[in-house]
């Protein structure tokens, strides 16, 4: 798959796992992996998974606006950058969000995530 | 220098060069840099700066609200992600925006940028 297509599929995967099975982002982390929500850190699957699951909202839905990547270098990694928004329950408005990620490939020929960055885009 | 300090000199620096002398911003791209302005794909120092320098606007103002930043890896890369707004002239309201670099070291002891990706926020 070219970067395009890594980027597309893993956009799709992620946020609909992000709705529907939090707990499940899990496996797209390593203990490497860092996560950079609204301007604190995070390191490892474990850590990282216990701050998405921990937010204080249950259910949401994210819906994709733009989709840009470009390959990190030559060892098969691709940064893949979104933006979107993200309505929570009993919200009138969603909320807008701009998001990237660095993507690494594996042995098992697929890929994990090493960077996420995420931040709402105050008006 | 850790990965906070040069992201925030980095982010300093590229912003007054792209207000003050945007031709300038051609040293921090190398050949084998990419630029995703707006969905628009350009490749290459000389491409960027072309495509940079062609934005229909003179005279600008680049304000920065934050400044994330994470390694990319065990090269010593940098990953920056940077919202902020745009003043144009003439315009009353700034634009917001979302942008991404990939810096890389160089044998100079400094940075390039090998990837580039940059976002407006719309409402």
């Amino acid at each position: 798959m070219d970067a395009d297509a890594v980027a597309r599929a893993f956009v799709e995967h992620y946020y609909r796992t992000f709705d529907t099975n939090r707990a499940g982002l899990a496996g797209l982390y390593q203990d490497n992996s860092m996560l950079s929500f609204e301007g604190a850190k995070t390191q490892g699957a474990a850590a990282i998974t216990a701050k998405l699951t921990g937010l204080p909202f249950q259910q949401c839905q994210h819906n994709i606006s733009t989709i840009d990547c470009q390959p990190s270098g030559p060892a098969g990694g691709v940064l893949v950058f979104v933006s979107g928004s993200l309505q929570l329950p009993g919200e009138q408005h969603a909320l807008k969000f701009s998001q990237m990620f660095h993507l690494i490939p594996t042995p098992q020929a697929s890929f994990y995530v090493l960077n996420d960055i995420f931040r709402l885009n105050y008006a």
